[in-house]
């Protein structure tokens, strides 16, 4: 798919608890991966769960979306600004996302952060961008959700994914799934 | 806020699983209340901790969401046909948002219905509208925020909540919140 050749956008996701956060993290990481990013990382529980039910998403619905564990957060983000990327933290706290979304565009190489419970006053500041997908508290899948919508411009929802076993065909009602085995 | 004078959204989620889905469930209200809906209902187990969650959110950050239970989804999708709702379903089978957003933007009065686990082949025949928000497994949670970004076409981020008792002042660095008692 055109975008992902072009472009390289991580998902970063802070402080994930294993008990409590296991279907949220696991949501953040299934809508990075259907809406054009391209890999995710996690810091907080270890937990092979949410990695391999992406591998097991991307094994069936294609391309070639990654998650990995990480133990320091503060390394990883350092590591990514080593390597370019613009460091872009999600929160309900930043400035406005229509006020920012044009100069984001420019850049091809995103860290997109997203906050557990907690998210440590360091993230502010080691961060290039603090930005709000409105100012209430909502959902950090739906903050992550809205933000790759408006860089993508709405194209990230006619992504096609290589290698795919399973492809919907769209119905008025109903479900119809083609099996490319 | 003009918005919610004028319109009339729905969020109905179904089969809520009390331990597994709490979380994600809540992030439903949590969504639809920040982007603009106007009330919640779910189906599935009861459980009081969703209903006042956001009945606090309301309180501390303004306006009047609330969210109810419902033992029966077809009762609830045939009493809101009846007062003139169009009932769109959000699901990854349907057709392209894309293609049906201008004519949804017609209807000032929504019933959206969210899928827990297993849909029932019923909701697809009851839905005026069967809507995708991308072909690939992600989040309801991600789906409806697109939807509603998509419907209220960005200006779902600057409502404003009456009688909030918190705002937030948007900051590039670090978290500024106005107290309004």
């Amino acid at each position: 798919m055109f975008l992902k050749n072009i472009r390289m956008i991580g998902v970063l996701r802070l402080g994930h608890r294993v008990r409590r956060d296991k279907r949220i993290s696991t949501h953040v990481f299934l809508t990075a991966r259907a809406l054009g990013a391209n890999f995710g990382v996690f810091t907080g529980d270890e937990d092979d769960n949410i990695i391999n039910s992406l591998a097991e998403t991307a094994r069936i619905w294609g391309g070639s979306f990654k998650v990995e564990y990480s133990g320091n957060y503060v390394n990883t983000i350092n590591e990514f600004k080593n390597k370019g990327f613009k460091i872009v933290h999600l929160t309900m706290y930043g400035l406005p996302i229509k006020d920012k979304i044009s100069e984001l565009k420019c850049f091809k190489d995103i860290l997109l952060i997203v906050g557990g419970a907690k998210v440590p006053r360091e993230v502010y500041t080691l961060s290039d961008y603090n930005i709000s997908v409105g100012f209430q508290p909502h959902s950090e899948v739906a903050a992550l959700a809205i933000f790759l919508h408006e860089y993508y411009e709405g194209k990230e929802l006619d992504i096609k994914f290589p290698e795919a076993r399973l492809v919907v065909e769209p119905q008025e009602k109903g479900k119809k799934v083609l099996k490319c085995f």
